[in-house]
């Protein structure tokens, strides 16, 4: 049996979840609906019997969230490719192509955004398994939702026929349509949704680009040929890269392919695409009022409310059709039928100024991550989780002081010569200009609480010495 | 000229303005609208030529709150009587009245609800001033607010006719009316609202209690001789203040009593009694939008969106008619027409066990206050602020360490048998055991960030060994 290579398209940076997903932690990466992230939850649905380690595509900003969440499930990568630049889906399959056929030649790719909340796993496995004679027969299979409504912020797709044991040959991509269109497309039974899951043979993908994107297979080829390997990573080589065309993969060679399969899939799907999307792929009570962590509806219809677990509680009263999102540091109300327009909102803040627009408050590193807990007048707390065997930058502050508490864990920290062991409930004192360093000696991760005081605490107070990771502008 | 008397009213504990009014927190103590919590306006406001220093009546819980508001006003107050329970109002006038029949035989008193928004301070100065010598003449003036709209909400004043130079003499009070009534009144133009703010000789006030509730007078009598003074608080002896009849001012002596007049102010005024009360008195943009702290509004018409200057940025994205309040805790999203059920919000609440329905983030204490800032798995963050002179009680923790460090001021501590100065950037650990104690010696507020860390942070793992403040059960 031929293995099944995901490929996890991992870069988006969509702000339509707002203020859940920013551009410095988009929605992937987050626990949107149920425990894990949906970058998690996709990378597990398509792993065991028939899967391969996956290949994950990603910007450099988010490589550390992606090597810790895969570890976090104890699943290894098969690679974990860095685009030095977004340049939309396209290049980035091309890349995952020619990745999984230097691994494995003629094997099957399976390309999927990590971003969507598809319940039920086994079924959908099952789907991509019953489309692997038709992949190694040469065709390109997409999959297919089944509409339950007249969406028009989704493609679909026309088989030429849906009867018959699936795969059916492909008709036609239908881009958006109106939503005179929908409803024809809807009440005919006709047509699916695209997913944009795809499953292929690479070298039938690599011809596909070959027949159809050319240019585009020449810079991923110079871009992956040329790619340096550090750390597990795949980082993809800036210039050819940069010149690869910014494109969709449907616009530039599914539209375009003549052998693309539609393999319909009957279970629950979603793209999570904004929060009416969210809201409908809850979990409903009767009044159709969905929540998420510490919220409490009172009186409400039709609402979504969705609050964190060390997050404000969030109350709705007698609210209807609407959307709240309380996070520690932003809180977004809206209608539902306006969950497209919170693009235009994170657009006004950007304007303004707002740090939370952009920024999230965890800060992913290659040691692990800092969360901003709370801050003041001269004064910022931060949660700090350090990886067993990290070690952060040997550095030194100009203007503040630091003090760490171990909460969890055990921590190394050099203060100027000193080296020494700190455990659980112990602080350590750095002043303004001593040289330190913290490192996780243990086999647990290192939880501690830093605590920064003076009257200049801005995240540039920072001369680093020496660094482990090889970084230069980044904290 | 006879010197006025402010009696604030500030034992309140409404919940209409949950998340910002909670139980342990009540809204008088709240920047509402302003710098200043309404307390402090008020106070403020009652001040200046012609005005005695206040007497305030408020809970236990509040004493510290209400002197220290007072302390960083300036304000020495004339007394502040403690409360041992809620009576209502009008056994808290009466103990008013004889603690300023006891130290200015036969003064003025002017009694004030403090929770109020009355903006133009200036304006009600004069308003009061020009009632002084219908109240040296034996009458009960009561300040009267002229309607814009027909509010059921409020209890109205007739006089018996608006003509001639007021005060006027009373015909009726109206209690809070139906719609119909209202807006009958307000088409009359014969009727004001009753703001609750009343003007009389000390004598005067007396006489109507000994005359219309000589019961609540004789019990009042009792728990005010026998009241205990400690640090600059009058305590009412409980066991009599239990049985002063629970009952507000105007219906135990103000709707019976045959000599009350009504001076109408002209100015603006708001009970701020629910949110939609704060929504009117706020400065409105042309769609009718008011913002307070960090808030964006993007499309909104006839909305109130308020945060707090620490809090999470609040965004509201089309809303129409709609209420937003997000604080660092709690957020609370409802339609302004419906903000009056907002209690029923907080019952529901209180039966789901949510601590932040009567527990507000920050703890006020004899030596300043507690605010808690973060907490999670095995920590917990607050800020600690300290008066100068302050001094917390001689403790140990038995299952909690604890480290502080300095951000501003100086900070004497003890642990075990060492004394210490630790000034700012420093930070002090205490062990689990380990006797300590948080004094500051210095001559300006100390603050300082405490961490927690332990795997049981619960506020009774506290023995308090010796206390300035001889509290026994509270922190």
């Amino acid at each position: 049996m031929t293995e099944i290579h995901p490929v996890l398209l991992a870069g988006g940076t969509g702000t339509r979840l707002w203020p859940l997903s920013r551009a410095s932690y988009p929605k992937q990466f987050v626990p949107l609906v149920g425990e894990e992230t949906l970058f998690q939850a996709a990378a597990r649905r398509l792993s065991g019997a028939g899967f391969a380690p996956p290949v994950a595509v990603t910007g450099a900003a988010f490589r550390f969230i992606v090597s810790d969440q895969l570890a976090a499930l104890g699943i290894a990568p098969g690679a974990i490719l860095i685009e030095p630049a977004q340049r939309n889906s396209a290049p980035a399959v091309c890349a995952a192509a020619l990745a999984v056929q230097a691994k494995a030649p003629g094997a099957l790719m399976l390309v999927a955004p990590c971003d969507h909340a598809i319940p039920d796993a086994e079924s959908l496995r099952a789907t991509v398994l019953a489309a692997v004679p038709a992949a190694l027969a040469g065709r390109i299979v997409t999959f297919g939702i089944r509409p339950d409504r007249a969406e028009t912020g989704y493609g679909w797709l026309a088989p030429e026929a849906m009867a018959g044991t699936p795969p059916w040959p492909l008709a036609a991509f239908v881009e958006k349509p109106d939503l005179i269109a929908a409803e024809a497309m809807l009440a005919g039974g006709a047509h699916l949704w695209n997913a944009g899951i795809f499953l292929a043979a690479t070298h039938t993908m690599l011809a596909a680009f070959a027949a159809h994107a050319p240019q585009i297979l020449a810079a991923a080829r110079v871009a992956f040929g040329a790619a340096e390997h550090d750390l597990g990573f795949t980082r993809l080589a800036p210039g050819p890269w940069a010149g690869a065309e910014r494109i969709s993969l449907d616009h530039a060679v599914m539209e375009k392919a003549g052998n693309l399969s539609v393999m319909p899939y009957d279970g629950a799907w979603s793209d999570l695409g904004d929060w009416e999307a969210v809201w409908r792929a809850g979990t409903h009570d009767a009044a159709g009022v969905v929540t998420h962590g510490p919220a409490t509806a009172i009186g409400c219809e039709d609402v979504l409310l969705h609050a964190e677990p060390e997050g404000p509680h969030l109350v709705g009263l007698g609210l209807a059709g609407l959307v709240a999102v309380a996070l520690p540091d932003a809180v977004l109300v809206a209608p539902k039928a306006r969950a497209q327009e919170v693009g235009r909102a994170v657009a006004a803040l950007r304007e303004e100024g707002v740090p939370q627009t952009d920024r999230s408050r965890r800060d992913h590193r290659p040691w692990g991550w800092a969360e901003r807990l709370a801050s003041g007048p001269r004064f910022q707390v931060k949660r700090l989780v350090v990886h067993p065997g990290g070690r952060l930058s040997l550095q030194s502050h100009r203007h503040r002081a630091e003090h760490w508490v171990v909460v969890a864990g055990t921590a190394r920290v050099t203060t100027g010569d000193e080296v020494r062991l700190v455990t659980e409930n112990q602080s350590v004192y750095i002043p303004p200009g001593c040289l330190h360093r913290l490192e996780n000696p243990g086999r647990l991760a290192l939880t501690l609480i830093e605590v920064q005081t003076g009257s200049y605490l801005g995240e540039d107070d920072i001369l680093r010495h020496d660094d482990a990771y090889a970084r230069e502008a980044e904290p």
